[in-house]
C-alpha cells in the first residue's frame, strides 16, 4: 500500500492543513452482525488531505438503528422511499461517507456523481467561510436585473476559466434540468430568428397574440431531438427529451419530439469493431432521417457524451464527430449535456474533449460536480435578439458559482483531472482482470480511457449494490443492469484497491 | 421623524449588534449633476438594526462611470441588456442598495421581491457563518437518496414551521419555476392514479411503452389551467401556464392548456362593488366551463393570490373561496402560487391567509423571500404511489433551507409580518392622499389591507421608474403600466415617508 499511496500523487505534506476528522476504523464491531466487514486487508488515506479514514468500517446493517429513527421522523414530512442511506455529513470526510450509526463507506457514488473533491474538503471549508461567500449567501441578487459589480470577475476566474474550447459566454442556471431547458429555449429563439430573417425583424401581431394562447406561430412548432436511453432532466421540456425509464415519465404530459437510437455498442470493443461501427453509422443515418422528416422539426439535438442514467452507454469519438457534421449540415444546433460527465471524471475536464471535434458544440450544459449549473456558448446569435427573453429572477446562484471557483482552483492545484485519468486506467485494468476471473459478474465492462467513469453490468445488479454496503462501499446503479462507478476526483489507487477488494468479495459471497 | 421611528416598532436597543455599514449620506455631491437628489428632508434609519444609511444619496447618473466600466466587462461574457442597475452588495445595507458609484437608493424592488429582511442583515450574517451553513455549502447532498440525519429537523424548525394551515409536508425545489412544475407533476400523477383506480393499480405495458415515446396513455393528455395575465415561471411547463407578456413566450413551444380570465377589478373598489362582483362571478363561470369542456382536461388550477408580474391584479377573498369551491366540486386540484406573495409582504405570512378558505389549497408553492423553493401539501395521495416518480439529483438546497430558517426566526422575533401590515396601512393611506392630489399619476391604487404589496398605474410608467432612481428610490414595474411596491419586511414608516417624498417629486418634475 505504501507504494500506492505515493505513486505519482502529491505527498501528504502538500495537505493544506490537518482536519480533526473521525477515525471510526478504530471502533469495535458489534457482535450482532453475522459478517461484519473488516477493512484490515485494504487501507488508504488521502494523499491530498490529512484526516481521511483509513478504510471502510461497517458496524451495523444499513440502515442501522439510529438511521431508522431519523428516517421515521423524516418520513412524516418528506418522501423517504427513494432513500439509499442516511448520512451524517459533519462526520463524512474525503472519499468516505459516514452514517449516524458510525458506518463508514468508501463512496464511489458521491451524491449521484455530484461531489467533486471530497466531503468536508478543507479548501472548500475556507471558501465557504470567506466574506465573499457570506455576502453571496445573504444578499442573493436577481442577476439579470441587478448583477453585482464583481460578477464578471467571479465568472471569469471561475465558471469561464474552464469553459469548453470555443465557448466564451455563459447563461447561469440552478441545476441540470433548467440548464438544459434554457439551452433549448436559446435554440428555439435562434432557429425562429433565422427563419424570420434575422435579429432585427420584429415579431408580428399574430405571433404575439398566438404566443399568449400557446399556439403557433407565436409558440413555435419546433422540437429538440434526443437519444433513446438518454437522460436530460425531469421538468416538462427536459423530461420530453429524457428517455431512460418509464418511471421518470409516466403520467406527465410530453411534447411530441423525436428520439434517435443511441448506438448500442458491444464489448469488448476490440472484438466488435465492425459491428459497432455499423451501429454508429445506422444511428447517424437515423438522426439525419429524423431531422429531415420529423413533423415537428428539431432546432437542436442534445446528447450526453456517455449516457449515464440510461445505463452508461458509450459511443466512439467518430460517432460524435459524425453527429457534429450532420447537425451542421442541416442547420441544427448540437447541445452537449455534460451534467454528469463534466468536471474531470472522464480524465478530461469535459468529456467531449475526447472527441477532437472539427467545430465546437453550439452549447454545453453543466451542473452536478460544478455545484452550480448553466450552459456555455459562443455564437452571439444565441443571445436572444431582445432582453427579457432568456430571463428569470435569480438566474443561478452566486454562492454556488463561488464554490465552483474554489473547486476549480483545487482541481488545478492538485492536477486532479490528470490524476483521475491515471487512476481510471489503473482501475480499468484491474477490473478487466476481475472480468476475466468472473465473466458472469462483470459483463460489458466499459469506460476504458474515460478516467474513473467506468461501468459494468451484473445480472443481479440491485442485490450487488445492496451487498456492496456490507463490504464498505457505496455504489450506484444506472439503467437496468449497470453498476456505475462515479468516484470523486480525489479517488486514488489505494481507494481503487479497496473498491476492487470489495467488488471481489461481493461476487464470491452470493 | 422621531415619533415615526419608534411607533410600535422595536427600539434600536434590540438590535443584535452594530455593523460598520457605510455612511454615504455624508459624501458630497458632484457638480456635474443637474438635479442631484438631497435626502435632507427625509431621513430614516432602521429601528431593527443599526448601521442603515440615513437616507438615499444620488451622486451620479445611474449607471455612473464605475458601473459603466463594470457593465462593459460583464457584457463580454453575460447578457447585460436586462440590467436595471449594478450593485455593490458588500456596501448595501438594510433597505438600501448601493452601487459602485456610491449611489445609495432606498430599495422597494428588493431583487424582484426576493430580499426578505434587508441587505447584510446581521442575523443572516451569523447564519451564513454557522458551522451548519458551511457544512451545507460544501457537502451538498442528493436529498432524495442521501438525506442528512438532521434534514427532518431542518425542515421542522424552518420551512415547515411556517407551513400554510392544513399543510404538513413539503417537496423542496430550487426556484419558483421548478416548484410549480413539480407541483404540476404531482397533480398529474394524482389525477391519473385516481382514474386508474388507486395507488395499488400497476401501470400497463402500453402505458410504459407509450410514455417512452411521449405518447398517451403513458404521457397523460391532461392540462394545468391558469389565468390570463398570470405568471408562474419560464420553463416549459410553467411557461405554458404563464400568460403575462409575449416576450416571455415567443418562439417557445407550449402545451395547449386552458386559460381563464382573471377578474379585472375597477378602482376604487368601494365605488365599483357590484361591477367587480359580476366580473368575479363571470370569471368563476369561465373556470367551471373550461374544466367541463377543455379538450385536454385540467388536473389542477394554479393561481396567484395577487397576479404580480402580470400587473398587480387583485381579486376578492370571495373569488378565491369560489375558486376553491368550483375546483373541489370537479375534483380538480387548487395550487396557490405564493412565489411572490408569500413570506409576509401582504401583512399575513401567506397571502391566502386573507381568504378564510373552507378547505386549504391542495398545494402551495413558494420561493423568492423564502430564498429556497418548493411546494407544501398535506394529502398523502399527493405523494406518488412509487418512489423515484418525483425525484431529481439535488431536490432543493439545504444551504438555502438553513437561510430560510434564519429568516423565519428574525421575522418572528421582530414581528415583521404584523409590522408590515401596519406600515402597509400607513403607506396606503398616504398614497390615497397622493392619488387624490395627482389623480392622473396614481391611477388604480390597489393593495389596501395587503401590507406593503401595493401598486398603482402611471401612464408614463417606464419614465416614472427611471426618474425614481434620480430621486433616490429603486422601484420596479409590473404588467404594462403598474408601478409595483415590493419593500422588504424591515420597511418602516420613516422609509415610507422617504418613498412618498420621492414619489411626489417624480410626478411634480415631469
Amino acid at each position: 500500500m505504501a507504494a500506492l499511496r505515493h505513486s505519482g500523487l502529491r505527498p501528504l505534506s502538500l495537505a493544506r492543513k490537518r482536519l480533526s476528522a473521525p477515525s471510526p476504523a478504530r471502533q469495535s464491531l458489534p457482535q450482532t452482525l453475522s459478517r461484519p466487514f473488516s477493512a484490515s486487508t485494504a487501507r488508504m488515506v488521502s494523499s491530498y488531505y490529512s484526516g481521511e479514514p483509513e478504510g471502510p468500517v461497517v458496524k451495523t446493517d444499513i440502515p442501522g438503528p439510529k438511521s431508522k429513527e431519523h428516517l421515521a421522523a423524516l418520513d412524516k414530512v418528506f418522501d423517504t422511499r427513494s432513500t439509499n442511506m442516511l448520512a451524517d455529513y459533519t462526520k463524512s470526510f474525503g472519499n468516505y461517507i459516514v452514517d449516524p450509526d458510525g458506518n463508514t463507506l468508501l463512496d464511489v457514488y458521491a451524491q449521484i456523481a455530484s461531489i467533486p473533491i471530497g466531503y468536508n474538503n478543507p479548501a472548500l471549508v475556507d471558501a465557504a467561510k470567506s466574506p465573499d461567500m457570506v455576502n453571496a449567501i445573504i444578499n442573493r441578487p436577481a442577476l439579470g436585473n441587478f448583477p453585482s459589480h464583481d460578477w464578471a470577475s467571479v465568472l471569469e476566474t471561475g465558471i469561464l476559466k474552464v469553459a469548453p474550447k470555443g465557448c466564451d459566454q455563459v447563461f447561469t442556471a440552478m441545476a441540470g434540468s433548467d440548464a438544459n431547458e434554457t439551452a433549448y429555449k436559446a435554440a428555439f429563439m435562434w432557429r425562429r430568428q433565422k427563419e424570420r430573417g434575422g435579429p432585427s425583424v420584429e415579431f408580428t401581431e399574430e405571433e404575439m397574440s398566438s404566443a399568449m394562447n400557446n399556439q403557433s406561430p407565436g409558440a413555435s412548432q419546433l422540437s429538440i431531438m434526443s437519444f433513446k436511453t438518454g437522460f436530460h432532466g425531469r421538468l416538462f421540456g427536459s423530461l420530453s427529451t429524457t428517455r431512460s425509464k418509464p418511471i421518470h415519465k409516466l403520467d406527465i404530459p410530453a411534447f411530441d419530439w423525436p428520439q434517435a437510437t443511441f448506438p448500442q455498442l458491444k464489448y469488448p470493443l476490440e472484438e466488435h469493431a465492425e459491428e459497432n461501427a455499423k451501429a454508429e453509422a445506422a444511428a447517424l443515418e437515423e438522426v439525419e432521417h429524423l431531422i429531415k422528416t420529423w413533423h415537428i422539426p428539431p432546432a437542436a439535438v442534445i446528447v450526453e457524451p456517455i449516457q449515464s442514467e440510461g445505463g452508461d452507454n458509450h459511443a466512439s469519438p467518430a460517432f460524435f464527430r459524425g453527429l457534429r457534421e450532420v447537425t451542421k449540415k442541416h442547420g441544427v444546433l448540437l447541445i452537449v449535456d455534460e451534467v454528469q460527465t463534466g468536471v474531470g471524471a472522464t480524465g478530461k475536464f469535459w468529456a467531449h474533449d475526447h472527441w477532437d471535434l472539427p467545430t465546437p458544440p453550439d452549447m454545453v450544459t453543466f451542473s452536478k460536480k460544478a455545484q452550480t449549473a448553466g450552459y456555455y456558448f459562443s455564437n452571439p446569435e444565441l443571445r436572444p435578439n431582445k432582453p427579457y427573453r432568456q430571463f428569470n429572477t435569480w438566474m443561478g446562484d452566486p454562492a454556488r458559482a463561488l464554490l465552483f471557483r474554489a473547486i476549480i482552483d483545487e482541481v488545478q492545484r492538485l492536477n486532479l483531472v490528470e490524476n483521475t485519468a491515471k487512476v481510471g486506467d489503473y482501475l480499468f485494468g484491474k477490473l478487466e482482470e476481475l472480468s476475466k476471473k468472473y465473466p458472469g459478474e462483470f459483463q460489458n465492462l466499459r469506460g476504458k480511457g474515460q478516467g474513473t467513469f467506468i461501468a459494468f453490468d451484473n445480472p443481479k445488479r440491485d442485490q450487488f449494490l445492496a451487498k456492496a454496503k456490507k463490504f464498505g462501499v457505496n455504489i450506484g446503479g444506472s439503467g437496468a443492469n449497470a453498476v456505475r462507478l462515479r468516484p470523486m476526483l480525489i479517488f486514488e489507487q489505494g481507494h481503487a484497491d479497496i473498491l476492487l477488494g470489495a467488488l471481489e468479495k461481493i461476487v464470491t459471497s452470493w
